[in-house]
């Protein structure tokens, strides 16, 4: 064997089997190739003594460059937040800011044990090679419209996207996917939907889309197609592929009994949502009708940050409160969110769950700060005391890239002085 | 002086200049004695550069030694946590839980930036002389009825909680404060309730109290009294005494009439109210009205931690998403509930501000952590992405109780240790 992780509390991630106790994991290969009691040979081992072993978490919604307006303004409403502050520095941005911003937020998500992100931004190239650097997961999205510019050359605009799906899709052995862009209803004509819809079919892509955030989105939607959103796609053969939706926070029956029967993957972002104030998905909902959610922080200049872990509380929580109910949405059904449905939201098949044959994608958390002491349950510690800094090890296909919260393969001086030269020229 | 923290971005807590800019804050015999852009001489200087300094924080309703069922059970109906989980093991406390009990979570509250809490539980001594020991601001509450005893013999009952008091009322060069639990209007009757109100007012006492958690809560009053909780205490004569009550979820406009009337003091315990599926406080409302809120954990057990910098992330979220106006309850508002009212909330009067003159209980908040770079706007830093581990150096009146992240009073590995010791025999 590779590698071998001794003594941890082993959280699976599977719905049968979340929690199986105490045990090794061994690595060859990139695969895990054995988990139970016994300690297995290896070239390296690590002691997990008192670290709870988990599926790396899956970042199902991003805009990972948006870093660069963390904190920059808060307590806004939607529309003020974006046109007065957000757009004027998007207008800013070159492929440089776009290199530097992605670097340090893939440093900021693997410290918070996120192995992989399925992003939307600008510059894709540069937020394609600093997966690949880095040696994170990624799924990037780019569309065959360019949000905000008049696409009606749609050959011209299919090629170009064509070409950076064709270089980045599978690359990275297969660490990097990539996934077309739909932006929204808002932002895509009914053209672009139904060239997108045709785009994604030839090119055996996934769909990665915002849907249903607002109810501004749906009820503009209503009063321009008669239909909305999620009806707009089906119209448009966009659900003949697959398609990943961010928020689908304002989903009615019949919207959601649509996502069901279309296998739309829907990717709850509980801060954002709070955040901007759209609102509270449905997601006892859709749990009820077997819908596989993720997870995921979206830009950090919605959040303000990119931390699964907060997610994934704020996903354990917050329905509670809204349903009134204690029991709904439950610790294992949130992990599982953050791991094997964000993977499969993002094309990983290979990955989410602690299973001889998987991708090692793996997290050890420590469990031994005060705020986990006792560790009476970790499956509950996980979702209700653990924290993004609790992050000890991570590992992607086998590969360590941080031990100790020690960063392997970004220099976090040099990413976090990068950023700030790019904010000197960018406010 | 005895102290000089330089370069420190300075939030004061004050309602007029939340941000002052980068600066130094001189303290000498516990209490701030400059504020200003001059290096002052002093016998010690820390460094804080990149740091944020604000007050410490107050976490305004507490039972600490619950820490002991962190992550016991969870996504369980508050009914069946309490009678089949908390129950079982609270019967089997003794003041050596306590002892162990309150060491740790006194630990876990230092390195989450908390200089101050409010308690309500068993064996009292204990958790106070822990307060005594470790430096921290407390005020413990101790009732003339201990739940779920037959507290007919009032005299006896009262001279017994008066010795508590005076005992520890102002303690500690006034690090330690005491107040009078009333536990609810469902764990007290009527006569226990007046005899309460005529006891606080005969020693200056303020009441900490548990005040309409829960739909049930008002129902049962309603049907008991014909009143609701915040009547019954009215009409039993305790708001003629300060009180500070804990939850505050289900107030109609005349209960929050009352409540800013009598200058009832509420406590925001976000999580705990998600936890426990007992729904949204009316923050946005308290706040249009004018009263001061704090900002409380309430016990582990359902939370799962002592996080206020967890609380204060959530109260600025959860109101936005629930309200649908991303405008309430901003960053500036929630920083005063976790410090000036946090403060006032438990009796403090010295404290929650960086002023001269007001107790030296200053956090300094690390920025460098890269889910905080950019640092665009330290108040907004402070809410949406600063965490716990954020927290660098803690000082309550002058002396340090953790720099670096090491504690200084408390010894962590033993506190660990005797904790888990404890979880042995409990479980």
């Amino acid at each position: 064997m590779d590698l071998c992780i001794k003594d941890a509390h082993i959280v699976t991630g599977k719905s049968d089997g979340m929690y199986i106790g105490t045990g090794c994991i061994g690595i060859n290969e990139g695969r895990i190739a054995y988990i139970g009691t016994a300690e297995v040979e290896a070239d390296m081992t690590i002691d997990a003594k008192s670290m709870i072993a988990m599926p790396g978490l899956f970042n199902a919604h991003t805009h990972t460059s948006m870093i660069l307006m963390r904190n920059y303004v808060a307590d806004k409403s939607l529309e003020d937040w974006l046109a007065k502050s957000i757009f004027p520095i998007e207008d800013k941005l070159t492929a440089e800011y776009i290199k530097n911003a992605s670097i340090l937020a893939a440093g900021e998500m693997i410290k918070g044990g996120t192995v992989g992100f399925l992003d939307m931004y600008y510059h894709v190239d540069e937020t394609a090679q600093t997966a690949l650097e880095t040696g994170m997961k990624a799924n990037i999205s780019l569309g065959i419209l360019t949000s905000g510019e008049d696409g009606q050359d749609y050959e011209k605009a299919k090629a170009q996207s064509q070409r950076f799906h064709r270089k980045y899709n599978g690359s990275g052995e297969g660490n990097i996917r990539t996934s077309l862009e739909v932006h929204s209803v808002y932002l895509y004509d009914e053209e672009g939907l139904r060239h997108s819809a045709d785009f994604a079919g030839n090119n055996g892509l996934m769909v990665h889309a915002h849907l249903h955030e607002t109810r501004t989105e749906v009820e503009n939607s209503v009063k321009n197609y008669g239909m909305r959103p999620i009806e707009v796609f089906e119209n448009c053969g966009l659900l003949d592929v697959p398609v990943t939706a961010a928020h689908c926070v304002h989903m009615n029956d019949n919207d959601l009994a649509i996502a069901k029967e279309r296998s739309v993957r829907p990717v709850h972002c509980p801060s954002s949502n709070l955040f901007l104030a759209s609102g509270f998905a449905r997601i006892t909902r859709m749990q009820e009708l077997g819908i596989p959610i993720a997870l995921g922080t979206d830009g950090a200049a919605s959040n303000n940050d990119l931390d699964m872990f907060g997610e994934m509380h704020l996903a354990g929580l917050i329905h509670k409160g809204n349903s009134g109910d204690a029991t709904v949405v439950n610790a294992s059904s949130v992990i599982r969110m953050a791991t094997k449905s964000g993977a499969r939201a993002m094309g990983f098949n290979d990955s989410g769950t602690l299973e001889v044959g998987m991708d090692a994608d793996i997290i050890l958390v420590d469990t031994t700060e005060l705020h986990n002491t006792p560790m009476l349950d970790p499956v509950n510690a996980l979702i209700y005391s653990a924290k993004a800094s609790d992050v000890d090890t991570v590992i992607v296909r086998g590969k360590i890239l941080m031990k100790g919260r020690e960063l392997k393969t970004i220099d976090e001086e040099k990413a976090r002085y990068n950023v700030n030269k790019c904010i000197e020229k960018l406010y």
